[in-house]
């Protein structure tokens, strides 16, 4: 038996570093035991702000180039497209018929998202988001399902909806165990959470220069408005960089340096794009290797493995619910 | 261009008058005119009540062995399992996407079912019956849907998805036309309306004598209480067969015979079931001539036929929406 984890991202355009730091970079640790089942979510996608199908396939492509320059490793790893596998389709509607409204109702990301999008975006596949999640997860019989914390209620969601499947036909899909992985939640160039809808990312697949040009935009400890104050680096969103991306001794330097206000934020953060130039270094490597050759290689391998686990599952659910 | 119409019957068990009448001997018709589209609504049979996998395995044969006894003719029509064309749940699921929950919430029969049921079968399936519907017909381009009056909701629901749909992503679903049929209400053996959840149904497949035992019970006009009384045809179930099944000579003579109590309930049901014999004797013969093979070997072809219809739309779908 395969230890299998399971994961899909929307696409949505350059993966940046959170992205990497909360999720990929997990993946890619965890290619040494495990095998991850990675999807770029096309059919989630469609819940949110229309897309044209020209950047939809942009968006799917360039998700697929910067899995694999982040090391995701298509001999170890399956990689593939949502929408090219119809089991998802298939298993979200036979799930649907067992999943009762007020769950769904109840959860608490479809309330906010809801009230903060209007009635307009009510649409009923947006309802049925946690439906296709339990789909996508239980076609593949994950032995754990890498979560952050906020996702735990749409996992156990998943193993509520797994119970009521078997409970009503047999015991035919497995309960997904989930693994918390915590993980150093990175700021964005404004110091809020980097996200994309904040505009305050960095692409992992940056260029030297764009990392430079991104760093000296970044916000600085807001107390320390001349050269001459003292700072705090704890208040400074570039030394939460230093941190994760400098060595120790170089970032207890930067530390001690900014608390005497021997060294300005300029000289700074150039130090700290030098050195997340470095740490990016391996994956803007691997980038180069990636062409749009390799991208169908690995997404028609995907497609075809995908599709193989995903019958095996489909074929018992459809012969426990009578349809063969 | 083919003219195609499209249908669907829920697997519940053995065909009955009822059906033929009211929709099947339409399709049989139509037959010399159009190629129609004929599923087992196996997926919609999941919203109702839970059956055995054996039963929906026997209930789904069942219904292919009443439709070819009935005259459906594989090489004018395909006949196929819903479960087996991927395509319903995969359009079903885009659809959902552009289908604002409270459309759903208005459909009438959603409404009447949900507070007839109760909470406990409100599931998230329930409430996206007319989405699969819409997928069910799109799928196959029809020029027109027979449907009774009671479904045009339905239908004008399933233009409106389109339209949704086609205006986001450009016009590739075409808007289905109704087909309404009037077709004469066959009273059950009860008076009340022909329904299996009645249980006072005829099966068309039905044995000359189950035929004769079943219009024995047939309920007579209820102001003809003795054999001397003067009858009232038009009150009287019997009567409302012998018109549909009698000649029009013998229909007259019954009924003035019934008025002058000149024949009495008992030699009137003879006839009746006399008539419904020679009625049902194309299709008992027909029945004959049905076995496990041909069942197979229909669902078998049609199967491919209905994929590779679909699939035609499916990849428009998906070029517009940005999947391929």
């Amino acid at each position: 038996m395969t230890n299998r984890i399971v994961s899909g991202i929307q696409p949505t355009g350059r993966m940046h570093l959170g992205n990497w730091m909360g999720a990929v970079s997990n993946w890619v640790s965890l290619q040494s035991t495990h095998q991850p089942v990675l999807f770029v979510a096309n059919l989630h996608a469609l819940t949110g702000a229309p897309q044209l199908a020209e950047d939809m396939r942009y968006t799917t492509r360039q998700l697929v180039y910067d899995l694999l320059s982040c090391g995701i490793d298509p001999n170890r790893s399956i990689l593939f497209c949502q929408s090219d596998v119809p089991a998802h389709s298939e298993l979200h509607l036979i799930l649907s018929m067992v999943t009762p409204i007020p769950w769904l109702e109840r959860v608490p990301s479809y309330k906010d998202k809801r009230d903060a999008l209007g009635e307009e975006w009510n649409h009923y596949g947006f309802l049925g988001y946690p439906v296709l999640q339990a789909a996508d997860i239980l076609l593949y019989h994950p032995t754990g399902v890498p979560v952050g914390k906020d996702q735990l209620p749409h996992l156990e969601l998943t193993r509520e909806i797994a119970r009521r499947f078997n409970h009503r036909y047999g015991p035919i899909l497995c309960e997904p165990v989930d693994m918390v992985t915590e993980t150093p939640v990175l700021p964005g160039l404004d110091g809020r959470k980097m996200s994309k809808s904040y505009q305050n990312t960095i692409p992992i697949t940056a260029t030297q220069s764009e990392v430079e040009t991104l760093v000296k935009r970044m916000v600085t400890d807001p107390n320390r408005v001349r050269k001459t104050d003292c700072g705090t680096p704890e208040q400074c969103p570039v030394f939460a960089y230093h941190q994760q991306f400098s060595t120790p001794e170089a970032c207890q330097d930067v530390a001690h340096a900014c608390r005497t206000a021997s060294i300005g934020c300029v000289a700074c953060k150039t130090q700290c794009a030098a050195a997340l130039n470095r740490y990016l270094h391996p994956i803007r490597e691997r980038a180069h290797t990636v062409t749009n050759q390799t991208i169908d290689e690995v997404l028609a391998a995907g497609r075809i493995q995908a599709n193989q686990l995903a019958s095996y599952t489909m074929d018992k659910v459809k012969q426990v619910i009578g349809f063969s």
